[in-house]
């Protein structure tokens, strides 16, 4: 990221000079590494500090001092040379230093100086809102053949408002964590045995079908047709395809029949061939094919988790192939698909990144001018605000992104529609125009939900796991006081499953208090406790999520009641 | 396959002889291999022979002259040493004669004999309805490292009507082949670069969804509940199973994070983690985990084709873990879960075969005995007959396997049901019993229409791609007769999908003719033409598959008709 997409740059950055100090205050052997803000806060790197999250309050409170004492940032310039004095007690620093050229800068405080560009705020009495989240290791230069150093990471902000937001957020999030209620609410489970693959439970499976399901609906208004395709293809595909070149480190790779093959992290080259294996016309054009095969990923061991860090996922993924004339009027509508998936079905707010040609870029510059140009053309035309993305497009062509806000007011990239003008020329596609030449047709890369484990994800967050009826696994839940109630219990639930409402009866032996607490726990939607009153009136007592009661309820209104919620929130 | 299961064995082991009789008089110098009866057919080996399809008539016309001659097939007893003389220049016939221990028998007719155990039928004139199928390389002894041999594949019966019904059967069957018609009607495609996995195009998705669907219907009414689990596992996951004992060759395998992982061939070790994965009760049992994740196996490519013959497939899966005095109820319950799909969907006969321990089975004797006796207690009390088939289990477990015969006679093995009281111990399985004890549950594996993919295959050449209308992926298409008709008929198809009718427009600039001739090319189920006459009236010309034409009928009148057809091929 650079300096200037990162917000209050100056601020975080004198915050990390701000703990630096207080640490080799503390820890006088500290070495110091690198220190700088990130999109969240900051860090530093320290070698020689033995430290645990527990050591972090006395650092905090050092560092209070120290902004308490008003002092100065100041900058000054001086040669390598005496710039190797400085920093003649810091190996790291003089390392860093080595590879610089001419003149060098540095920024001090008080006793603690800093080979530093800058900026900074303009003294330590700025830094108020600040507070230390956790210790880490991370290797020297991010390379895991050179030592392993210890980094803190803070945070810091502008007011003491901004601060608590920020950690109440996090507390929000935390309880939120979809790790901590997919496991709670049993939707999925993880296995050393599979890392980075997700066990689908019963419930949690249910909810990703009804995801493909939602997707599939839309396909067949808007003109997709789903295909399914192979996951493992000899590398003749991924040379054609270019991923050889540009995502190999990616790919999980084998030997079949003594030849090299990997497994598909992507549907994209398999398409290419479907789209290949027949003559085409131009009235075949935009040829939308759809996919939700598995897809593999080779994501390091370290950082999986949950379903957003995946290394196994299915997108809801669809190539579309288009003559150019039909490029504007296919990219609106699948804009507008966007929309209305994360608009009118999930009421998200979002917002678009526009990405352009990264330094791993395949094939012909002009291309992708061509390609960018479009895709611009297209915002500025739809009066779509983007934020620029500078070299952050795939690998074959630029892309759109689409950046949903959740209920925390955290970003979430989900949506993407990328435009290529590679892999047709790599695979040699073409259609008959109307006036029968031979011309290549454009691809469109889109996936809207994204990969659906990681979507499902945040949508957990989300909601805290209250999915609205139409998502939610047990929409209802009957329980019984007694085992009297049994047979009427049984009745009800049945009346419901056959309106095709998801229902679970819990005639367990345990008292009706805790049987109402279980299904709060687990967020069921309606909770109908059934004892002999109810049995007698043939009325049922039902409870929300949030606890209120509605009593003497008809059995008949209460499931016309659920069909009109569930078709309703199909689209709030 | 044991030589009481072949039927007409002496009569395909005398043709057998006929042939090879025959060659040797038409190929002095071809040197005898093997000629076994098997299922099918008969056929014999043979080295030094260069021949090909072509030649088949040749030696056909030879085989009927030595049969015309009436030749007695005489058979003597000798000694090995003698044995070894009367095949002195047959290389092969003396490596088989080396193993043989004791007296030797040979059968002869006319000046030829062939070391061989019988029996045979009485005379060459008992051979009248023959025919040579094929010409096919085959090594000796089937090990790539031995010489090619020479193939002669010929088939024989005991009648003429018998033979012209085979071979009209194998002229229809040819017409029907899955591969043809899944070109001829777009349902999908294969790829060098992926081989054994097939590429599935929009209408062969369809299809290939609509199954799954069937089945999930089924699952919900019957109380399955479907997971979603990962394909790529530490072998740590195979060596608990025994998958590493006894699958390994058919895995396709790799190397991850330096440990070695597999991608899965089957979907039960991952089940096992999942039931595992929490605490089990008495009263969560049965549970019915089922699962359409995609699976791989390392079929040898020269034998790859079709659907029927892949190395990915989905199978339409389920493990149900059982309290022992829930076995017998709840096989029942998969027995008429079967007879449901393959009755009252499909309306095909089937038949049972009951299988046993084979040698690379796993696991304690005892246990296999147990399970042995519990499947065919079910078999015998339900009165089901059934074939027994030694050996031919899976490695945990005996089996029941389901033949389906296709509307030209032909079996094929499609949904099976194993019992396994491996895997529970394997893994440590247990629940806690009503009395509080920890118990070991019993797995039943079940897949019901088998692999997918290969039910698709079957279903194909049952029907020739006459799907009925619930399956079919293009119920109707709209034809004009002219761009004058086109708004009508958008209208018309726009009336019909809104019902949900799978209905495809056809406004090309083709004669109406050829219109027609396409859609019966598709199979596709109604055939509808819009001309200004039907436009005039508002009325629809219908046309069926079989050619038959209604005029008149009026659009909602069809769509009724339609969705009632739709309603009742569900269950024929």
């Amino acid at each position: 990221m650079k300096k200037e997409q990162i917000k209050d740059y100056s601020l975080k950055h004198s915050a990390s000079h701000l703990m630096a100090s207080a640490v080799k205050e503390l820890y006088p052997k500290a070495k110091l590494a690198i220190g700088p803000p990130v999109e969240d806060g900051f860090y530093y790197d320290f070698d020689n500090l033995n430290i645990s999250d527990e050591d972090l309050p006395k650092i905090e409170k050092k560092m209070r001092e120290v902004a308490g004492k008003n002092l100065p940032f100041k900058k000054s310039e001086t040669t390598k040379k005496k710039a190797e004095s400085i920093l003649k007690s810091e190996k790291y620093k003089k390392e860093i230093l080595s590879k610089l050229k001419g003149k060098v800068t540095f920024y001090e405080h008080g006793d603690f100086i800093d080979l530093c560009e800058g900026p900074h705020v303009k003294s330590t009495k700025d830094l108020q809102n600040f507070k230390l989240m956790s210790v880490a290791g991370a290797y020297w230069r991010g390379d895991s053949k050179n030592k392993m150093l210890t980094r803190i990471y803070g945070v810091v902000f502008n007011t003491k408002k901004e601060l608590k937001d920020y950690l109440s957020m996090l507390a929000e999030a935390k309880k939120r964590d979809h790790r901590k209620l997919g496991s709670q609410l049993g939707l999925f489970m993880a296995h050393e045995w599979s890392p980075g693959s997700t066990f689908f439970y019963p419930k949690g499976a249910f909810i990703f079908n009804r995801l493909v399901k939602l997707m599939r609906d839309e396909y067949e208004k808007r003109g997709y047709q789903e295909v399914i395709s192979p996951q493992l293809y000899d590398n003749k595909l991924w040379e054609t395809s270019g991923h050889i070149e540009a995502f190999k480190d990616d790919m999980f790779t084998l030997k079949i029949d003594k030849r090299d093959y990997a497994i598909k992290p992507m549907n994209c080259p398999g398409h290419m061939l479907m789209y290949k294996s027949t003559l085409r016309s131009y009235k075949d054009l935009p040829l939308r094919l759809a996919d939700f095969s598995p897809l593999h990923r080779n994501e390091l061991k370290g950082v999986l988790g949950g379903l957003t860090r995946v290394r196994k996922m299915c997108q809801d993924d669809a190539h579309i192939f288009v003559a150019p004339e039909q490029l504007e009027s296919e990219l609106n509508k699948v804009l507008d698909f966007i929309h209305y998936i994360y608009k009118d079905i999930f009421n998200f707010t979002y917002s678009i990144n526009f990405s352009t040609k990264p330094d791993k870029a395949i094939g012909d510059p002009k291309l992708w001018a061509k390609a960018e140009t479009a895709l611009k053309s297209v915002l500025t035309k739809k009066k779509i605000k983007f934020e620029l993305k500078e070299g952050e497009g795939a690998f074959y062509g630029p892309k759109i992104d689409v950046d949903i806000k959740d209920s925390l007011g955290r970003k979430w990239q989900c949506a993407t529609v990328q435009l290529d003008f590679q892999l047709p020329n790599r695979f040699e596609l073409t259609y008959e125009s109307q006036s029968g030449r031979k011309e290549t047709p454009i691809v469109i890369h889109r996936a809207i939900l994204g990969s659906v484990e990681r979507f499902m994800g945040v949508y957990i967050e989300h909601t805290a796991g209250n999915f609205p009826l139409w998502i939610s696994p047990v929409q209802v839940k009957v329980m019984t006081v007694t085992d009297r109630n049994n047979k009427f219990a049984e009745r009800i639930a049945g009346e419901m499953r056959k309106e095709g409402i998801r229902v679970e009866l819990d005639q367990k032996s345990h008292s009706i208090g805790k049987k109402v607490r279980d299904a709060q726990i687990e967020k069921v939607n309606y909770m109908i406790t059934v004892g002999d009153k109810e049995q007698k009136a043939k009325t049922l007592a039902v409870r929300t999520r949030d606890g209120k009661v509605k009593f003497g309820v008809k059995v008949d209104k209460f499931i016309k009641d659920l069909k009109k919620e569930i078709e309703n929130k199909d689209i709030k």
